[in-house]
């Protein structure tokens, strides 16, 4: 998406086909400093750190570090080497491995003089390809969203309003994002979109990176505390949720950051279209039950006691918000069930959050889905 | 309630019967400061300034201003000068205004010579009055814990599990509080008690106010995100929600804290039991549906843009949460409908969220309602 009106995805090969261009979100959002990675070892930190962050994001970042790891050496060792590197940083994230064996199989019957090149090649690749899965979720979502503009403007509407949790956005991918690709698509053709961003607490994604993104791409948004959504769908002011998803069960249901329930079950309560935005490989086909069968992260109390934040003088500063002496616990994610979801917006099209639904978009996987 | 176990009420006249003792909550929860006030201007700044919050106590400290201002001149006129002063305070919080009119109204027919003595002592009956009302409140509401706990007790249960939202606490009112007192009263009766705390962004009172007098109380707690409360229902670990409300209508509407009504839906769709404490005098007959009648207060941006904490070395800091030229909103309350409650504990007992329900415990007020 754009940042002062230039096209910027978030991981880019320089000009010199020696180093790859990131922008360190832990600087976010009040600091925009791009950083070069030049060897693999910056690459792993970058990922380690979290100055990339989100599954796709994090992915293309492997691969590029792989690309990264062969400029003087790309023998079979070093690629062995590399891939255990790149691999330690984040060990639980799905899409960091599969970027590595992507990486792996495409470079291991080439001729070692020809690696390198292969290597950047795909690696672009992986970037490109992420660009287009989460482009056609955007499409698809574009259509709902102008049919509800239509319906909206129809009624003396004068914008859409499209409240989005946590930031599954541009950040987390190479571009476009996922629950926010249907917003920048729908922006884009000049629908009047504005949304309301959750700032989703402990860790404030949307307040500081859902936030940041709309603004440089110059979409109309509002931040709002979690708390504040069920109001403004009670008084008409939400016309749609959008969120994304970490894990979606073969039945619909949906895991996502800690609060979506809370949305999903006041969209419904309120008549508001609840969507959920999601690449095909997040789905889970081995699960129907997201309840009983996705376990929830619980991550540090100190998420919930600590937040940190931008000082009147410009220094980054941490502080506390509880009392000493009293614990707090941190639940990461929650799961919204499939009958409080309206849709899922996917690369492939938009389905209903159901066995059937899932299934009429990707019927190879039948066979799997009824084991 | 217990601080570091001394029984304490957030207000109280020294003995010397010419200063009165509050603490100031401005500093909580990090620092524990006690403050005397001996003068009009000094209760005046108290509660203009915030360092007393809370409609009971506001009307308590309110009371003894007028007690103060008559140190060394009772004349009608000093009386009705500290009634403005008083009053241009908060002007918006009605028990201030009550607890002004109950002063100047006991103080008009006494002679000038013994009205000092009799604005203490009408003072004092004030804050008794609020601390009776609030007591009541917890025994009824203690009588529903106990059913819960006998039974939770019987499945195998080692505590029972109450969520509450923001800080309807001893620290608002002079004793006990409302939605807690009937956690205090169970904890008192050694029911093992545990209460998730919803921190209530923006302001944080359940972070700072709840954690900090559970804490000196010694009530086991856990501070939560807002948002993770529909997680916690989810998997039965909430066993009951009680929470305050600023506004009750005939029907039984509760307008309460921003994010009440998403805690309402979450208890609702998991069959958890969710409560409302509240003194009659917080009803308004005169309304009936809490949606349409209730206006809500949109507070500053800056709530929701800022946070304030205790740095590592321990100053208290602002920080900036998000990115310039991000706008924000601030709906402070939310309407929560009457029948997502499961139940109103008033000073009278406890009725079901209803017209019949409200009536049957204030069947004085039928013919006002029935208007």
């Amino acid at each position: 998406m754009k940042i002062n009106g230039v096209p910027t995805r978030t991981i880019r090969p320089a000009t010199d086909d020696a180093t790859v261009e990131i922008i360190d979100q832990t600087r976010l959002p009040h600091v925009l400093a791009f950083e070069a990675l030049s060897t693999l070892e910056q690459a792993a930190a970058a990922i380690k750190e979290m100055k990339v962050r989100g599954a796709p994001l994090i992915g293309a970042t492997a691969a590029y570090g792989m690309a990264l790891a062969l400029a003087s050496d790309a023998s079979d060792a070093r690629i062995a080497d590399a891939y255990k590197v790149l691999l330690a940083t984040r060990p639980t994230a799905v899409n960091l491995r599969w970027a590595l064996d992507e990486m792996r199989s495409v470079l291991a019957p080439v001729p070692v003089g020809e690696r390198r090149a292969a290597a950047w090649k795909k690696a672009a690749a992986i970037c490109d390809e992420d660009v287009a899965l989460n482009a056609s979720i955007g499409d698809h979502g574009l259509g709902i969203v102008k049919a509800l503009w239509d319906k909206r403007r129809a009624a003396g509407a004068i914008r859409v309003n499209i409240l989005t949790h946590c930031n599954a956005g541009w950040l987390a991918t190479v571009d476009w994002g996922t629950a926010t690709a249907p917003i920048y698509k729908a922006h884009d053709a000049g629908i009047p979109v504005h949304v309301w961003a959750d700032e989703t607490r402990p860790r404030n994604q949307g307040a500081s990176l859902t936030a940041r993104e709309l603004n440089w791409h110059g979409v109309p948004h509002t931040v709002i505390a979690d708390n504040a959504g069920g109001h403004l769908m009670q008084h008409g002011l939400v016309d749609m949720c959008i969120v994304g998803t970490d894990r979606t069960t073969a039945a619909g249901d949906v895991a996502n950051k800690i609060g979506t329930y809370l949305k999903a079950l006041a969209a419904k309560d309120n008549g508001v279209p609840f969507y959920v935005a999601l690449p095909g490989p997040t789905i889970d086909w081995t699960i129907t039950d997201g309840l009983e069968q996705i376990p929830i992260e619980e991550r540090s109390a100190d998420e919930v006691i600590f937040i940190s934040g931008r000082t009147a003088d410009g220094r980054i500063e941490s502080v506390r918000l509880t009392p000493d002496g009293s614990p707090a616990a941190n639940p990461a994610f929650d799961v919204t069930p499939a009958r409080l979801v309206t849709g899922l917006i996917t690369e492939r099209g938009v389905s209903p959050a159901s066995p059937e639904g899932l299934l009429s978009l990707y019927p190879e996987r039948r066979a799997q889905a009824a084991q």
